[in-house]
């Protein structure tokens, strides 16, 4: 018998995150590590009325390609692919690792030059197709996560398979209040960062795109933040950990930066164009039974009594003006140290809120 | 490391059997048991200079698909394969079933239905494209061939494996002295039976679209065969078994027809329709490391001292004239007791040849 947990995961996927409806096209893109949870997601697929179509690719595959084509076969657009995605009405994109470093051998450039040559198809799915965005538990996430497989299960499972309808109303009041304020105070453990939030909207994640969900974001105003701040934890980007990372904010703008390692990964990050150096996100973490950092982001930015703030790139949807090729979300734990203030009113305290 | 066999399979199959040419594109179409030849052919039709492309389906989600969809579902025609199919120059199929009765409770009219609504995407592939059919060993062959899995393996490989472009040219002299004949006798256990094959052609089958390969066939004249055949291996049709098959055969018709098990069905699928009571097919099993029967007409069509003749159905480009809902395959041993006249001279005697 299937694990139960599974099929109810499956469930979430297509009726509260998709809402898929009678003769839709939804397009189950996985690889051969999920297939549990493909086959019970193209099960609830066909319940809805829906036809599932399944995109079903190899790691090795991908591995074979980046590291072997020729830069002719690299340059090469998938028509067939384009067509797909913009035949089908939804996309449950399920993300199951086998070896998160399979692609240490491959030159990152031509990782780069493939995704561009990507980019319409890429574009067209995630901006004209509904879609979500799922882990599957593997091997390779619960060493990443440092726990055996059958807790990372119970830590997965325990993430997204909620009442997410029960959940978006409490977030949705907690929206509404920090739409109401001007200002958004952090302090905690080397930290006291001020940010102006006034007229920007907080968009409430609660299970349409991302599973595990669990936040709510905005763009905070690109010229008023003002402080300084420190992660406890490592900042991740594109593979690379940067640790003990301090930021000092002026009017906006990051003026001073350090890190304990990975100091130079951080600077030219920095440098890479204007806005990088601007906040495009400020994310609150609302998932209770997300207590562990794993090293993946789809999870750590939902840790319930986190913030986590983004150079570069904002979300236009939240107001949010900034542009950046980065987009780098940082996130700092305020469970043990750690204080919330909306227009200097205390609303959250060691990592609970008290509105 | 890659069992070098797999390595070797996806060559013949990438270069000899398709000849796959630089810009072109390849779809791979398998499911997950295969993973291993996928990714070897994935490679070989990369280093021809061709676009691989992956159709990965799952044996589980195609019995859901049949078992659970509604008839709406059924009859949802799949416009994305369709454009697949017909924007790809060459297909590497891949049968590498997983369990060979996962079918056993659909209903077979639900299948029939199926397959009639996909049939403009097969016709497409297999008249358009370029195409190779091969298995790949799974422990669901290997126990319908009733071997262990390595015996299995060694089986196969030692039947794909080959030289072909050497085998073509021995084959093609058999081919052109089966051409210059008007009649075959095949005489064996309780079999004398005697075929017009004047003026039809004779296709020397040595890789191209099966693998393993190693026939000759063509489609006999079709109101000259007369005599009797008894064949020692069930005939297999759409998983039955029919055991101990004996036709009389008048003016090219079947007049009589006997079956020690499964008599009923013999009997039905003779009334088809008119076409059903004539050959459609005379093949020359030529694969002489094929010994054993295996209940896998792929296989078992190919065993070298072995003919095989097909009710119903004949291929036009032999000449062939016969039409019929059906091709019935069945597979007569001349290994321990058999001949083989081509206008009254002997050339196969006991299974091998003399010319």
């Amino acid at each position: 018998m299937q694990d139960p947990r599974i099929n109810r995961l499956a469930r979430i996927l297509v009726r509260d995150s998709l809402k898929v409806k009678p003769g839709e096209t939804v397009l189950i893109q996985a690889n051969d590590q999920a297939k549990p949870l493909v086959l019970s997601v193209y099960r609830e697929v066909l319940q809805a009325g829906a036809h599932p179509r399944l995109s079903l690719g190899l790691d090795e595959a991908r591995e074979i390609f980046l590291r072997e084509a020729s830069e002719r076969q690299i340059r090469e657009f998938p028509q067939i692919s384009l067509y797909e995605a913009k035949h089908v009405d939804a996309l449950v994109a399920i993300h199951a690792p086998g070896n998160l470093k399979d692609m240490s051998s491959v030159a990152p450039e031509r990782s780069v030059a493939r995704a561009r040559v990507l980019k319409p198809i890429q574009e067209h799915l995630t901006e004209k197709v509904r879609w979500v965005l799922c882990n599957y538990p593997t091997p390779a996430l619960a060493q990443e996560a440092e726990m055996s497989l059958e807790e990372y299960e119970r830590f997965l499972f325990g993430a997204t398979n909620l009442d997410w309808a029960g959940k978006k109303q409490g977030m949705t009041r907690i929206a509404r209040a920090f739409e109401r304020a001007d200002t958004v105070r952090i302090v905690g453990k080397e930290t006291d960062l001020t940010l102006g939030i006034q007229g920007r909207r907080f968009v409430v994640a609660s299970g349409e795109c991302n599973m595990p969900d669990g936040e709510i974001f905005t763009g905070p105003l690109e010229d008023a933040t003002e402080g300084r701040i420190y992660y406890e934890f490592p900042a991740i980007y594109g593979g690379r950990e940067v640790f003990g990372v301090r930021l000092r904010f002026e009017k906006g703008r990051v003026v001073k930066a350090q890190a304990e390692k990975n100091h130079r990964f951080l600077k030219t990050m920095l440098a890479a164009d204007p806005g990088a150096k601007i906040l495009g996100e400020l994310g609150i973490g609302l998932n209770e039974k997300i207590r562990r950092f794993t090293k993946d982001i789809l999870l750590d930015e939902k840790i319930g009594g986190t913030v986590h703030l983004a150079l570069g790139k904002s979300y236009p949807e939240t107001g949010g003006k900034n542009k950046s090729a980065i987009h780098w979300d940082m996130i700092k734990d305020l469970r043990r140290q750690g204080e919330l203030y909306l227009d200097g009113k205390l609303v959250q305290k060691n990592g609970k809120f008290l509105i």
